[in-house]
């Protein structure tokens, strides 16, 4: 076991390529496990229960909540998606965990993880947002004007954020191992070795 | 003019491998520059003003303590040493700039620089720091006494740094890099690209 692992959030607008970066940095790293959360909705083909999710029923899910068991949840199209606290605890125990989330989410993390890190991807400017949502094509006008508005506000929590990583249009391997790299440092950071002070004249 | 660049301070107690460390980061990279101080001692042959040190006299480093223009100062064998304030902010604008210094100086500078970077450089172990002085063979058991007893005192100003790095026996370079990347690091921090949510909606 090692207690030296971060737990590491990163949030970022649609269209700041979160989940690009994030799986670039496990590419790059092999120290780093990607938090599974748990939801009500139904799996779909081929999606695996602890691997993708872990499917719960509406019962569990709302015994979590009553027991305070989750580090943060939200409710989408009916169905909740959630951070189960005893899950992230056993993955920090291997590695440095991942919980790609929305910025309210992540508030509430840092709550209960005081250590967490928390690092706010952004594209290098909103006209590259803008570019990058509608370049999907996938979306409505509508859609993307409520994406593009949802930016703005969750831009609101930007002081909150421990760092900020610009993930530019040469493609997410930068940003990652940006990612990577501030993971180290805040290893060494002071506040998380406090046991070296502690033992350097046994 | 870059207004990103970092203040670092390096201290260590004597045996920890500060200044092999220092000439192997601005060896690795070539984004610290090493800030001079200014003394009112000789200088030595060889040495030149405005490199090695600013050779100054004691009135005008008196001068200097009467105006406040000193990061930090101490006298040493009845010379002066210190940090000119104008010189580190001159330096700043074209690199990270590196400080070597003791732990009392390292608490004032943070004082004045509350931005700046104080990393507690540190042997493995005090068995090690205690090997590494008795090394060196060039000094008296008083004075390797008298440094042992020292490096106790600043492990009392731990907590004030904000990384501690590990100089490991397999050579400074490691500590260099991991000093390059804390720096790298630091320059995301959300404190200091508080301008990237200024000008994201431009």
């Amino acid at each position: 076991m090692n207690n030296k692992n971060l737990l590491l959030v990163i949030s970022g607008p649609a269209g700041s390529g979160k989940g690009t970066v994030v799986k670039e940095i496990m590419k790059e790293s092999d120290s780093f496990a990607y938090s599974v959360s748990a939801t009500t909705r139904q799996p779909r083909p081929g999606e695996v229960d602890g691997v993708n999710y872990y499917f719960v029923t509406r019962e569990e899910f709302e015994e979590n909540i009553k027991n305070d068991s989750l580090i943060e949840y939200t409710q989408y199209c009916g169905n909740y998606y959630g951070t189960i606290n005893s899950k992230v605890k056993e993955a920090l125990k291997e590695k440095n965990v991942i919980l790609e989330i929305e910025v309210e989410g992540a508030m509430n993390v840092k709550k209960k993880f005081p250590d967490a890190v928390l690092v706010l991807l952004l594209p290098p400017d909103f006209k590259t947002l803008e570019a990058r949502l509608r370049g999907r094509a996938t979306e409505t006008e509508d859609v993307i004007k409520a994406r593009l508005e949802k930016s703005k506000i969750e831009m609101g929590c930007f002081e909150q954020y421990d760092y900020v990583v610009i993930n530019k249009d040469e493609g997410a391997k930068k940003a990652a191992l940006d990612i990577i790299n501030i993971t180290k440092s805040e290893i060494q950071r002071t506040s998380r070795r406090l046991e070296v002070k502690e033992h350097f004249y046994e």
